[in-house]
């Protein structure tokens, strides 16, 4: 397939939902390369270390806009979307991250009562230099890795809030949703009704304090849809591994999710009997933590390509 | 501090708990080269494709012996017990794994009951040839990384199961606990009644079918008592990184424990702010899957040294 | 407030979702007698017997059919929606219960995963008769103990499947949702958008298959606006009790969630310091599990009326 | 068989441990009357509003001191122990309960860990008058509804502390281990080694702050040794109820447990046949929480006897 012009998508406004109920506001078609500009989490409202939350979120009513839904033209229902990352460019010189009160890893949260008191709230301000991400209170210098937070498609009837990861995808804060990678998605909808947004200069697993490097970018993605396959939960290849998100509460759910999902994949695509597959995926399969923070965390479970070869059709 | 010459221990009897209220099997020095000799997870009961485990098995009241205890000398309760691990090496040419009805990570067990029957038994046998494991089945030979399943401290007052992960180690089945890493653990008993065994050839991270490639092995560690000192939960170190080990149900339970406890070795050892040291794990975190199968998960959180250096002290 | 004449809401269509998207079905009043016309979970597929669900239910996209939105004047954002549930009338002679492959509190499902087959499929059916629930099979009569397995009103923002509970009700299938009981909702919407369905004939506490003793039925419902007060998960109020309703996994934090409500309306309505809210709730508080089974587990913790009298306003 | 005279068990030491490696404080008939004197879970250092734990509870190495292990005559592993609570007598004229910091269950805990700082201590002081708590500060009467938060044979092979509720009974914290009731556990050990302690004047539901009323005691209870049974957790019998108690976490995992085990109790004791059983509970099944603040979560499962008759043997 020829690829195309690249096609610039800019929003006019941003959506706080993974909705099928929503205007595309963009056609695209297959194989053509699309540059999609996205807001941060925090739709740019804190910018200095002393934009604590409480006062420079007061005025925002949901978090983390995404830019979509983008038609893609050829995607029916049924269908498996694959969002090739080809380039991740930030369009401004800092990210930040700050403590949100009552959300993050190590606090009780709206889902984990406590009575307790919240964490204070702080702000973190990493300066974007020369390939690496700076801050001076930490004295610290870590290397620009980015990648899409939350990358998705509409769901099957519902209307999902921009927070939560799932079986479309979503909030995953899941590293390798990043440039080289090519993502699988489950396709509920005529033209798959894409969204992206959330943009990570650089996370750790499972993003702890819930508020990876933000920043605001522009990433290029190639479409293509693949006719008469079928998926559940996402899916991701890089040039050596194979990876399945699972997103649920409690963690070990997610875990089961990703590594039955994995077991599925070799069955399917590589001809592999399933007790071999579990006998593999024991032996060599990677298990890590994307998210331990938002509505349902994101684990990943993966395989080296490598060791699929004796099996494959 | 010299290195003496080393001390072979070859247990008569196993124990299946991590006990103070057994005799120690040896005691051993400081800095000494011990050579610990262990059986693998089944007592060496399954050894062909036939051995099914309900079979195999069936004459096993306990599984998972362990070597030990040993005592170390100088160990005293409240320090910290580092144990170096030099070498393992196999003790025989063959590695084995295996479906157990009701235990394994894609299966409803004793803990998540279901009504539904078991999964159906099978045994992998894995040569030892040249580096690598071998299956015929599955036509694949993955690389020889072999590292402890269970290493373990008495607890303080209790007797614990060696098919038990927790404070005191044990049965973690965490692929860092390998040759070239030092694991910390707590000590709560003179001679701190050191336990080893369950040696694995190879994991993959969450031992999904709950059965690595389990093999009988000689382990060399060096052991040295670390005064002045207290920490909570099991430590590792290895070259370049810092990895605390949590382990609990919910797994989210075993990644807050973990993170929790590299917070506070960040805030203890290298005098790092909390709150600084919450955002650098956030930023640069690794949080992997040890185990998702026994009756706790071993969720391991990490850092790279290198970025320890500004606040180190 | 005068009662007026009773309103009845006969659906032509039902909603699978609780949605802000869709547009009321009915306008109603406060104060009034609403008699709300209800599908049962399958929308009456299943009939007999012989009506297993992998065929009974094949043709149907969606299940748990909701009546609504209805719209309730006078509810605007940040109200509170009042809902006394009047009576339920069964409008058929029969309720019918079954085993769904993979859903259930004792089989692993599309979000506990495992390997496992599903357990066998089958169908009770249950005759009304004089005010009891007969079944051949099990040779037993239940009394009718009737409520709403399903009552909400629209999210903000989002449009969640009607198999789902959450902070705006939902499919709580919480027993306590009867006759005689006032239901307290937050109001995120113009109207509130009220929706109901899934009427269970009786059910035990879990919901332990997953499918209670499932009935068409009318409800009648009176609604009140309350102003000037908020909440965030739902309350329930019978002749004695208090009751607030947590839905999230793992379990204990929807537990968590009703016993730090049921602290905080202690503190808002009843005068208590929280410190001995929270003690009040230790010695004489109520916890029981609604629902084992739903997309979230619903807890329901309680505390007797006459306990409070004390701090009372 | 003929009730003997009533013998008391006074003890010397407490055991803060269910192990089968202690020596028996006393050795009793079955059939007996057995009067056990108990320790509250603080061993008396908790005695005015001013004993803030931190201070009053500073020279306590382990809490929960148990009276045992009492050696029942006639008791074989693989046996079942009955134990009929006939009295519970106070010995002394008032209850506490307190917080105490990170323990609780609208706290984070050592196992749910975050950096937020404790909630306040507090003592409570309840008076027992005239069948009554009487607390001045919630100027408050509760009913004296006693049972034992503590009631345990020892494990097999395993010493656990007596903070756990497990498979052998122990910290389960269910306010139906309560006189007139029976509680069945199983046996592992020549006597069964019988624990009991933990004594409550009251509690609700998932004792919420992790302390219950407690008080120094005298239990009657009267041994029977079932023969050719053999059970795997926890059950007790009411006048009216059969009821399981599952001990895990997550909370949901207890709640499975508890349900399967009652779902095994109807096929093995009373003919019924499993999917049957399964709708039963289904449709009549009870499940509250015990404990939501030990270190595993404690449920009850029951049902009424009067369903089971139809297929009684």
């Amino acid at each position: 397939m020829a690829v195309k012009a690249p096609v610039e998508v800019i929003p006019e406004t941003y959506s706080y939902v993974f909705s099928p109920y929503r205007e595309p506001i963009a056609r695209v078609g297959q194989g053509q390369r699309v540059v999609i500009h996205c807001e941060d989490a925090f739709e740019s409202r804190i910018r200095s270390a002393d934009d604590l939350p409480s006062r420079a979120l007061a005025g925002a009513k949901f978090l983390n806009p995404q830019t979509g839904p983008i038609y893609v033209e050829g995607a029916e229902p049924g269908d498996v979307l694959a969002v090739r990352i080809e380039e991740i460019t930030p369009t401004r010189d800092f990210a930040v991250s700050c403590l949100i009160p009552f959300f993050g890893g190590l606090t009780s949260t709206s889902i984990t009562r406590t009575l307790q008191p919240s964490l204070p709230e702080k702000v973190w301000i990493w300066r974007l230099e020369q390939g690496n991400l700076v801050n001076d209170e930490l004295e610290l210098a870590l290397p620009w890795q980015p990648f899409m937070g939350t990358l998705a498609v509409a769901p099957d009837l519902e209307a999902i809030t921009a927070l939560s990861p799932g079986p479309f995808g979503g909030n995953m804060d899941v590293p390798d949703v990043s440039p080289g990678n090519t993502i699988y998605l489950p396709v509920w909808n005529e033209g798959a009704l894409f969204y992206t947004g959330d943009t990570h200069a650089r996370q750790g697993q499972g993003e702890l304090c819930g508020v990876a490097l933000e920043i605001t970018s522009k990433v290029t993605v190639v479409f293509t849809v693949i006719k008469g396959r079928s998926i559940s939960w996402p899916r991701i290849e890089s040039a050596d591994r194979l990876m399945t998100v699972g997103s649920a509460r409690p963690m070990e759910d997610a875990a089961r999710i990703a590594y039955a999902e994995l077991v599925g994949w070799l069955e399917t695509d590589f001809g592999w009997q399933r007790e071999n597959a579990y006998q593999l995926l024991t032996q060599a399969g990677g298990l890590y933590v994307g998210n331990m923070v938002d509505t349902t965390y994101s684990l990943v479970a993966s395989v080296e390509k490598r060791y699929l070869r004796p099996g494959e059709p």
